[in-house]
C-alpha cells in the first residue's frame, strides 16, 4: 500500500471522554471514530487490525474442528422467552419491534438461536460432537458505555457452541476449545492468563476467562506463582485465616467511639489492629407477597465483600440489593456506621465470613450512634454463627489453594471466556438427539466467546508507550513502513524506497510506503503513534554509503544496514518480532 | 474437508412458503435456515458461498482503489434527520430506541454515516479522490419479506461511497466503479447486464443497475440487441408510436358497451383493434390544506402505466395514490370501467401519453356505466391535450433509442447498483473540503451497492435444474466432491479416494471427501442438489482397470479417467469450468 492512496488521519489530541490509553491511541491513530456512545466506525487501519485477529481466530477454530456459520443480528423474542432470558436479561438486551409490532432483540449472544438450530439439525448421536461458531456483530446496551472498544455497545465477537452426547464428551470439547484459545492468544502475541471464573448471566457450571494482562484492566486476577492456580477474584476461594477460634479473654464492653463510623477509624481510636474489627453490611431481598428480608453480612474489618459470593448464599441467590437507610434504622434502631449483630431491634438473617466465625474478642458496632462493642465473643455475647461461608475477596498473601505458597494479584482484561453449559439451554429449548438406543437425550453444551474488537483495545493497553501504540507483529495494521526522507527531491531515495517496497511485497510482507513527502519528524511520529513494528528509513546521506536504517518500534536503538542485505535483514528482524 | 467432520443436512422437501427456486434449493441443500420472516442463518455451506462472493468483491474493490472500513449496524437518528431521510424513508427503515429512549436506526444503507465521516476526515482537495466501502449487515423491514435471500430483511451488502472535487472527477469515479462491477460479475461467472435505472430513494442524477439475467427476476430489462442500449423498464423511454395525428374521420358516437369494463372487452365487442382504445387511470394527490387533486391519465388500451414515469410528472412528483371509488364517482359521476376525459362532473387534471396524444377516432369511456364513446378526436370532442408525456412501459418491438432495430425484453435480478449522487448528501450534511484556492466546496459523491447475499440467490435462479443447484465454479461451496463407492468395504477405494483428496488439496483446490459410507444414489443426489461443479467417483470395479469417473454437474455425460492422469485431468476440467 502507498500512503498517498490510503486514508491516514492521525490527531494531535484525543477526545476528552477517552479515559484509557487504547481509546486515546486508537482515536489519535485514526483507527476508530465515534458515531454514538459506545458505537464506533472502524476506520481502514482499525479494520485491518480487526481482520488480523479474526483470521487467527478463524484458523484456530477451524483447526480445532469447529464449523463456521453465520447467525443473524436480529433475533425473534420467542426464543428468548423460551430460554427464560427475555425476562432475566436486564436492559443491556436491546429489545426492538418491527413494523408489525413483533418483538425482536439485537443479539448480545446466540445461545438461543444456536440451540434452536441444533434441535432442528441434530437428530442422532452419529452427528456428534458438533461445534458451530460465527464471528458477528453483537449489541449490548450498556448503561454507561466507555473506554472506547473496551466497553462498547456494538462490538464484534466470535462465539462458538459445542454439542455433545455426554458431560464427559462435552468436557473434552471444552478442553479442546481451552487449548485452541491458548494457541489463539499465543499467536496474537499477547501476555495472557487463563483463569477460573464465574459463569454470570450465561450460566452453566464451569468457566474460564482468558485475561490479557494490563495494569488498566477492570478485572482482578488471583494467581499462585508456584502452581497452575489462577482465578478471577470474583471466584477465587478465600481461605479462613484463623484455623481455630481462641477462647474469650476480654469482657464485652460498650465503648464510646464518637465519629468513628468506619472500621479503620475505630481501630485507630482504640489503638487496635484493623484485623480485630468486624464490619457489618446490610442487604435486602424483596418478595412479591411480604416485606423485604434484611440480611446482615459480617466481614473482618480489613476485608472486602465479594458480591458474587454473596449472591450464591441460599436466599440471596435470586438477587439482592443493599438495604435502604430507613430499612436499616427500622431493623437496627441505628444509622449505618455503628451496626452490629448484638441487639438488633428486629430480626435479621446473619451471614458470617469464615474468618469472622473464628475470631474472638472482636470489635463491632453497638447499634447505637458513636458506640462500638469490644471484646465480643461468639456463643457468649451472641449466638454461635449459623450461616458461615466465604464472603470476602482474596487478598494478596492469602494461602494458595495448592496449599503452599501465597497468592499474588494482577489486573487483566477479559478477552475470551469458555463455559461448560451442560443442558441449561438444551433442556429449556428441548434440544434432544436420539442416543444409540434410540432414546431422546438432552444435548450437552458448551459455549466459547472471544471479544474480537476488545482484543484490539486490550493489546494496546498492554503494549503502548508515550509515543503511541506498540503492536505485536501479528496484530499490526502494517508490518513494515518505508519512510523515504526527501521523496520529491531525490531520485535515488525514491528508487531505493520503491525497490524495498516491491521486494517486501514479493516476500508477502504487509508493507506501506509513505510517499507523501512529509518531513521526517512528522512522518516518524505518525508511524510511531500508529505503532507499526518496523520502520525502514531511506535517506540520501546514508544511501551514499549504500545504507538504510531499521528501527524496531519497541527498541530504542536503530540499525544501519547495507542496501544489498536490506531485504534479508528486514525479513529476519520481522521474524524475531514474532 | 471430510464430510464426516462437516455439517451437511439436505432436505427432501422445501418449506411451503418457498416460492422461487433459490429459496427452495438453498433450504433443501442446507445452506440457509429461516429464523424469522426474512431473517436467515447462513449454514456452513451457505456461508462458504457468501465468503466467495465477498472475496471477489473485495479484491476488485481494492484493485479499483477503494479503501475498506466498517461502519456500525446501529446508527443514531440525528444523522438521518439531518439528511431528511428520517422523515422520507418509509417503514422499511427500522427505528429503535436504546435504554435511554434515544432514537437509532438499523442501517439499510450508509450515506449519512459516510458523509458524516467525510466531513470530519476530508479537509483538503489533496485528499481527493477517496472511495470508502464496507461489507456489512443491513436491515430493511420489508412489509412482506419473501423469496428467501432475494427479498430478506437482514442481508449482507457491499456499499461504497466516492468523494470527488468536481462532477467530472465524480463521473470518473463512477466509471471506475462501473468497470469494477463488470469485472466482479464476470469473475462470479454470471450472465448479467448493466442497465440504466431509476435512482429511487437513494437519489442522485444517474444510475445503473447490474442485473443477473433470470426468467424469475422481478425486474424487466429492455435492451437493443444491436446497440449498447439497456435499461430497466422503469426508466426506459417509450417512443410515441404515431408520428403525426391523422384527421378525424368518424363522428363522436355514444355506444352501448354493456359489461365491457376493460379495453379488451370493448375492442372485442366493437370488433376494433385494442390499439384504437384509450384507457383511463385515476390518481389522487393529497394536500395538507385542501381536498385531494384528482388526475386522469390516458394510455392506449394495449399499454401499461409506468408508475415511475407518472411519479416524475410535475404535481405527481411528491407522491400519489390511486383514487378511491368515492373520489372517482364524485369527479366522474360514474363507477370505474367506463371513465373518460369527456364530460367529467368535476374538473380533473388530464395527463396524456405521447402515443394517445396523436390518436384519432379513438374509443374511451363515456362516464356512464355500460357506455363508451367511439370516434373521439382531440380538438373537436375535447380540448387539445395540454400535458403530454411518456407514461407507459416500453413493449417488445418498440423502436430502440439508437434509432435502428427494435427493443427486446428479458427479466433480471438486481444485484448491483451504482449512483451518481452529486452533492445531495454532502450539501445536506455540509460536507465540504477546501479547494486549491482555500475555498470550501461541497464534496461530489457517488454510491455503489452490491447485494452479497442476493447474488447467491440470483446465481441459483440463473443456474439450476430439476436435480438442484448448478454453481458456477467461482461461487461453489466446494469445487470438487470425491464420492467413494463402498468406503467401509474397500481398502483400495479408500486409498485412491484419500490419494486424490490429498492431491487436490495440495493443488489448492477446495475439495470435500464424502467419507460417510453412503449408498451411491443417495450420495450423488445430495451433491447434485448442493451443486458442486465436479464429482469424482471412485468405485471398486473401475479401480480394477485403474479408472475413476469424472462428472461435471452441468454436463450429461461422465468421463472415465486413468488414475495416473486423474489429478491433471481434474485440474484441467476445473479450469474449463471457469
Amino acid at each position: 500500500m502507498r500512503a498517498s492512496k490510503y486514508h491516514l488521519n492521525t490527531l494531535k489530541e484525543a477526545p476528552s471522554e477517552a479515559e484509557v490509553a487504547s481509546h486515546r491511541l486508537m482515536t489519535r491513530a485514526g483507527m476508530i471514530r465515534r458515531l454514538a456512545g459506545g458505537i464506533y466506525t472502524y476506520m481502514p487501519l482499525g479494520l485491518k487490525v480487526l481482520r488480523r485477529i479474526e483470521k487467527i481466530v478463524r484458523e484456530e477454530m477451524n483447526a480445532a474442528g469447529a464449523i463456521e456459520l453465520l447467525m443473524p443480528v436480529v433475533q425473534p423474542a420467542e426464543l428468548w422467552v423460551e430460554s427464560g432470558r427475555w425476562e432475566q436479561y436486564g436492559p443491556e438486551l436491546l429489545r426492538i419491534k418491527d413494523r408489525h409490532q413483533r418483538d425482536f432483540v439485537l443479539q448480545p449472544t446466540s445461545e438461543e438461536v444456536i440451540t434452536d438450530i441444533a434441535r432442528n439439525e441434530i437428530h442422532s448421536w452419529r452427528q456428534l460432537p458438533l461445534n458451530f461458531y460465527h464471528i458477528q456483530t453483537k449489541f449490548r446496551d450498556e448503561r454507561r458505555p466507555r473506554f472506547g472498544l473496551m466497553r462498547g455497545r456494538e462490538f464484534t465477537m466470535k462465539d462458538a457452541y459445542s454439542f455433545d452426547r455426554s458431560a464427559e464428551a462435552a468436557q473434552a470439547s471444552y478442553d479442546a476449545m481451552y487449548a485452541a484459545y491458548q494457541r489463539i492468544f499465543s499467536r496474537l502475541g499477547l501476555e495472557f492468563r487463563a483463569v477460573a471464573a464465574d459463569t454470570g448471566s450465561i450460566g452453566g457450571s464451569r468457566s474460564h476467562e482468558f485475561q490479557v494482562i494490563a495494569d488498566t484492566g477492570e478485572d482482578v486476577i488471583v494467581y499462585d506463582p508456584d502452581s497452575d492456580y489462577a482465578a478471577n477474584i470474583e471466584l477465587a476461594a478465600a481461605p479462613c485465616l484463623i484455623a481455630e477460634r481462641a477462647a474469650a479473654a476480654e469482657p464485652l464492653i460498650k465503648t464510646s467511639t464518637p465519629g468513628a463510623a468506619k472500621c479503620e477509624a475505630v481501630a485507630d481510636l482504640l489503638s487496635l489492629p484493623l484485623a480485630h474489627t468486624v464490619k457489618s453490611l446490610v442487604l435486602a431481598t424483596d418478595h412479591a407477597d411480604k416485606a423485604p428480608t434484611i440480611w446482615l453480612l459480617l466481614l473482618r474489618g480489613d476485608h472486602d465483600l465479594n458480591e458474587i459470593k454473596a449472591g450464591k448464599v441460599p436466599g440471596l441467590d435470586q438477587g439482592f440489593r443493599f438495604a435502604s437507610e430507613s430499612e436499616i434504622v427500622e431493623h437496627f434502631g441505628c444509622l449505618p456506621g455503628y451496626l452490629g449483630p448484638i441487639g438488633t431491634t428486629r430480626p435479621v438473617k446473619v451471614v458470617v465470613d469464615t474468618t469472622v466465625a473464628n475470631m474472638h474478642d472482636f470489635v463491632c458496632g453497638a447499634n447505637e450512634v458513636d458506640f462500638h462493642y469490644t471484646g465480643v465473643n461468639w456463643g457468649r455475647d451472641l449466638p454461635e454463627p449459623e450461616l458461615v461461608t466465604d464472603l470476602r475477596n482474596v487478598v494478596e498473601g492469602d494461602v494458595s489453594p495448592s496449599g503452599n505458597g501465597s497468592l499474588l494479584m494482577q489486573r487483566g482484561i477479559e478477552v475470551g471466556h469458555v463455559f461448560f453449559l451442560g443442558d441449561k439451554y438444551s433442556s429449556a429449548l428441548k434440544a434432544t438427539y436420539l442416543d444409540e438406543n434410540g432414546k431422546p437425550a438432552a444435548l450437552q453444551m458448551g459455549c466459547y466467546g472471544i471479544g474480537i474488537s476488545r482484543i484490539a483495545a486490550a493489546a494496546i493497553e498492554q503494549n503502548h508507550d508515550e509515543r503511541g501504540i506498540v503492536w505485536p507483529r501479528a496484530l499490526a495494521p502494517f508490518e513494515v513502513v518505508i519512510c523515504p526522507v526527501g521523496w520529491n527531491k531525490s531520485e535515488a531515495v525514491r528508487a531505493e524506497a520503491e525497490r524495498l517496497y516491491e521486494g517486501l511485497k514479493a516476500e508477502g510482507i504487509d508493507v506501506i510506503l509513505d510517499d507523501r513527502d512529509q518531513r521526517p519528524g512528522v512522518m516518524f511520529a505518525e508511524w510511531e503513534l500508529i505503532g507499526v513494528p518496523l520502520r525502514v528509513t531511506v535517506g540520501e546521506r546514508s544511501l551514499k554509503e549504500n545504507m538504510i536504517e531499521l528501527q524496531a518500534r519497541k527498541q530504542a536503538e536503530s540499525q544501519q544496514v547495507q542496501t544489498s542485505d536490506a531485504l534479508d535483514v528486514i525479513v529476519a528482524r520481522l521474524t524475531e518480532l514474532g
